[in-house]
């Protein structure tokens, strides 16, 4: 499939020969005396987004800006550039809508919850990586989902990105048509990062699909919504459905997040842990002990494969 | 047309008997013993609601937390509720998915952007004020928008919701099926709203529709997102067709809103800012002070609205 529609064969093979930089699709965009990148309060001319984020090697996005702060605490520490004495300020702090963290080579960014959400997010976040040069970005999104046949915990890598009659495809309207983008992911860094489970050998990890979709309650199957007008087996029927197409959790992000980094030529991943297992419930009982020791396995396996890919890269650089 | 498939005749003429009850349509929830509504980190077993939340007769949402947490201060003020020492403390202090502050009748709640991330706290709100056995509720987004045709600065007041075709209606998908539902807003408090910018003479103040889209960049026609497939040309073309349906403004929660608060029996309104023409610009490129100000103007006539209530409920009761 094409990366997406109204882009040239030219713009599209100028995709595929090179994979290092981070592409934007817009030719309106070289003509603007300035960009503005409203939502991160930060612009071409108020501030040196090449100086700021030149070095970015690593960006690692989640829907709360409590973890992506945890995140990038826990980085700093994992690569030993943590200064104990040292705060990370969120660099988008003169707006409320994301947060933003950096630690060397790695950038921790917030995008709130749902497609249209993240999707403001990437469109400001690679019109950023493109204004400041950069080169060779891994990104991955860490987050937590509904798990389908997996005890919770399990930590899901996602091969395709489903919409929720299970296609992997993502449907935007674009001056009133529907367009279709694919949804497709980096396969060789999924099985990287299913290794990196194996290395650690902390806690189970599989590779699966992932639904993506509009809703929390009604579009999840959920029976505790303000609204629901099916049975219990209307939804266990569906989950049942889904979990023979393949998906093994459900979230809310993975399908724009996809579509939009394949057409920026951003080598991309989705790691959810699983908070509960979907057919089984719906309501988020655990303690919160346990969801945190769980939101934190994402970040772990994360760490694990930015550590290993920046041995690898010194190892080939000496 | 009907709140929405899967609801019996007599469920629907229930809600339009008694317009006085927040109504969830779930005949699930009464057979759980508790409810968690896990993104507030509130739940039935764990908070008095009736005893937290019994008294709310307004309801204020918006997207940014900051803006919500300012409205309290304000509402507060203009209800002469305010203690110079007090502190108002965010209720879902717990999460950082959603803020929430109370003042008296009052309650402000944020909603991050696009209508997943507003539908997720719609459904717990809905449920929260249904717990705590709240009556005649009046629920205002206050929001920001892009205008079409009117200076920066004016306010819409919603009269319909539309989407991206211009049409009256939210798709959502239950069960892997797409169900449509209306985004009927009440007439009646929109005049009411227009009446009260009207005793206020500060900025103008328009009903008109407003267009709901799944994406600000490439959704929005905007010319400057990461991604770009057409010209100035198609974008005006786009944005006329819009204005000659009846848009005055464009933003990415009200169909939902809409949606949700009728099939609750939420008395219902949307009142956004426009912060810059759409037919002359992309980029929000006033300056802070200029866009603060903007955004304090639904503030204004929603405490304006609210002062005006509780004097006619008042003098009723006197």
């Amino acid at each position: 499939m094409a990366p997406g529609p109204g882009f040239s064969d030219e713009q599209n093979e100028t995709l595929c020969e090179s994979e290092s930089t981070v592409y934007v699709h817009n030719p309106h965009l070289d003509g603007m005396k300035e960009d503005i990148l409203y939502h991160f309060n930060l612009g071409t001319s108020t501030h040196n987004l090449p100086a700021m984020f030149g070095d970015v090697k690593f960006v690692c996005v989640g829907g709360s800006p409590w973890r992506m702060k945890s995140f990038i605490e826990y980085i700093a520490g994992e690569l030993s550039l943590e200064d104990p004495k040292a705060e990370y300020p969120n660099i988008c702090a003169g707006t409320d809508r994301y947060a933003m963290y950096k630690i060397g080579p790695v950038l921790s960014v917030s995008h709130g919850m749902g497609i249209p959400s993240i999707a403001i997010m990437l469109h400001e976040l690679i019109k950023l990586l493109y204004h400041a040069r950069c080169t060779d970005v891994t990104i991955v999104r860490i987050g937590t989902s509904g798990g389908l046949g997996l005890e919770p915990g399990t930590v899901v890598v996602t091969k395709q990105s489903v919409d929720a009659t299970f296609l992997p495809r993502l449907e935007q309207v674009i001056l009133g048509n529907t367009v279709v983008r694919s949804t497709d992911l980096d396969q060789g860094l999924a099985e990287e990062l299913l290794q990196c489970s194996k290395d650690l050998g902390q806690f189970e990890t599989v590779i699966g699909n992932t639904m993506c979709t509009m809703d929390f309650y009604e579009g999840q199957a959920r029976l505790d919504g303000a609204f629901c007008s099916y049975t219990e087996k209307d939804k266990q029927d569906y989950l049942t459905k889904a979990y023979e197409s393949g998906v093994r959790n459900i979230e809310m992000e993975s399908s724009v997040f996809a579509a939009m980094c394949k057409l920026s030529g951003l080598k991309a991943a989705v790691v959810c842990v699983t908070l509960l297992d979907r057919q089984k419930g719906d309501q988020l009982s655990s303690s919160h002990e346990v969801l945190h020791s769980y939101q934190q396995r994402p970040q772990i396996l994360v760490g694990h494969l930015i550590k290993k890919m920046l041995q690898a890269s010194a190892s080939s650089r000496s």
